[in-house]
């Protein structure tokens, strides 16, 4: 079936002109949906093709955010280069961008000049902090917008620093959410016949990450504390050691509660007076650890993480990123994917998050090479 | 313009089942694009009407993840119940649901049930680690994805334990994804004729932004290492002492670091020859910080932020959530809005991360009250 059936972005035709990594994993969550991603690059390439471990010259972090584009070279501070540019946008779709909100307008690209040559141009843009406001001037990075959206404060030992994650985690979300919001413009140009432009910023989306902790600030205007990797309102939470390494264990209400302490032997705690409520419970919190440590002690992890899964328990462990890329739920899953590279060998890299039945992401072309398709694509301009 | 427009998911209805938080986010996500969101309840509610802080009975975090969809209660477990469903279900555009994999199909609904009452369907669900593998059947549960995708490996200080982040960001990165294969699944449909299944798994989201941290594992084996705040690859790179609070700088190249030192008075550090390559800085850290911290400390931690971004240098300062929510970037890029409930009076919550120009995210009803929509639509079925 799959082979009949169109990619849900069969025959859109996106201009890329992001570099680095929040936009071209925009670009590259809509290749990986059929469309046919032309990456604009300058002479020089994108500088991701520099960067991280180079194989033989060759980036496989360039790989992995790239795979299924086109690569066209043009030099946009040429007149030429402009002219092609212009041509192309007025063929495509969809133009994507994460310059600073203003640097495509200084281009020669502003708004009037996109709608002119093409009204039903979907305009994509990752920012840092949004296309106006005070700090829309300001160059973005990942690490500044953890710190200044209030991740970083909820992140971290109780009684130490506030604490980024080493994943640009702002970068992808605001990939993700760009991705999402021209997808549902390309449905709002099929019902109202005119394009648009979507901004997501980086700051905003991990900022409607903040959930129920952003619930109750605004409800309670209390804190929420940082807690590590406990669990700062329910207890027993956490990581538990068991003989031969630590068991994650999130009883989420009393139900799951009363299996957890049941698997371990320790049913009777819950009618125990000095831990019946889940206040008495975080109040001995250490006391309560030690009841279940010393029942986990003589068990290997993986045999508690089975038992706990099969109780209906949600239990786990902490897994290296390797570990975790060797995992069987991740092998079963296909998150790690091997794509052929001419000339360069295989290279492995991340797979597809989000599975769909009928017509699902695959992978149609490696990452390309630098100008790859100029010829190609520019050619069916002259033609056009 | 905006009134007469259709917003992206204008006319699509969507059948919702999900409960607690992965799920009533990409219905949200869904809701607030424009889609017509029924929420199907049990009698006794989506167990987050009872949590977080209520104030008279009404929890804000309910309020926040439920804004833009109506309420039907219907008892599953009851023929009645499965068999309103149903016609609902033949009535929709899509169906959104986060059971474990498995238990839509034991209440009747497997997947050639719902082919038969609607061909057309998407069948968009939010699973902890997908529909099939090892691990399909396990109770998912947000700190233990954190645990196994190795998002906790990469998070804390190098000589400390892998920490979580104390957000639930595997919930809402799937739940994110959900939506976005819902999305592209009905523009599938406009190509193709007929839905499909959606599954996105809160483990595989959140491993897909592990990004060049497991393009580097993959080509070389090396576990990434924890840093703290540092970045393990660029010194200086950090957070920084100034007169009154640390200030967040992120130089991500030789240009943009130049810029740094510049600004601080301290060009000639580049040409020295104990810091004049990235490799020596790594090596002199703690020296390269103390004379950075030495200029930085007479001047106000606000002072250097302007400066510095003024200068093309990423810079911004650790904000609590609360300073973050009250951040004048993030007002004027209204990520609190105010939403008037009947009843209650008004709640802030977080605003709409991705904004489209020309049909925005809007506000169209307020969270529902318990089955508040169970007689209008239900009774829009006997008429159909």
């Amino acid at each position: 079936m799959t082979d009949v059936l169109r990619q849900p972005l069969d025959g859109v035709r996106v201009v890329d002109l992001t570099r680095v990594l929040a936009g071209p994993f925009a670009s590259m969550l809509l290749a990986d949906m059929g469309a046919e991603v032309i990456k604009i690059e300058p002479p020089g390439g994108d500088p991701v093709r520099q960067q991280g471990t180079l194989i033989d010259g060759f980036s496989a972090y360039f790989a992995s955010f790239n795979r299924n584009k086109k690569s066209v070279v043009l030099d946009l501070r040429s007149e030429e280069g402009k002219e092609r540019l212009g041509q192309l946008i007025a063929s495509a779709d969809v133009l994507v961008e994460n310059f600073r909100p203003g640097v495509l307008a200084k281009m020669g690209f502003g708004p009037e000049r996109l709608d002119a040559l093409n009204p039903r141009l979907v305009v994509g843009s990752v920012t840092g902090y949004g296309a106006d406001g005070p700090y829309a001037d300001r160059p973005a990075f990942d690490f500044i917008t953890q710190a200044m959206s209030g991740f970083m404060a909820v992140t971290g030992e109780a009684d130490g620093d506030p604490m980024r994650t080493g994943l640009p985690i702002t970068d992808l979300v605001g990939g993700l959410y760009c991705a999402f919001g021209i997808v549902n413009a390309l449905r709002a140009r099929d019902l109202n016949g005119t394009g648009q432009h979507v901004d997501a910023a980086m700051m905003s989306g991990i900022m409607s990450f903040m959930a129920y902790l952003a619930s109750e600030q605004l409800a309670t205007g209390q804190h929420p504390p940082r807690s590590g990797n406990d669990h700062p309102l329910v207890a027993p939470y956490g990581l538990f050691a068991a003989r031969d390494g630590q068991v994650a264990v999130a009883p989420s209400n009393d139900a799951v509660l009363r299996k957890f302490l049941t698997v371990l032997g320790l049913g009777h705690v819950m009618e125990d007076a000095r831990f019946d409520t889940n206040a008495k419970r975080i109040a001995r919190r250490a006391e309560l650890r030690q009841l279940i440590e010393t029942q986990m002690c003589a068990t290997p992890q993986a045999e508690w993480i089975d038992r706990l899964n099969a109780a209906g328990v949600p239990s786990g462990r902490v897994q290296t990123l390797e570990e975790a890329l060797d995992d069987p739920q991740a092998r079963a899953q296909e998150m790690v994917i091997e794509v052929e590279h001419p000339g360069h060998g295989p290279v492995r890299m991340l797979g597809y998050p989000v599975k769909l039945s009928a017509t699902p992401c695959r992978t149609r072309r490696p990452a390309p090479e630098l100008g790859g398709d100029t010829e190609e694509v520019l050619g069916g301009l002259d033609k056009a």
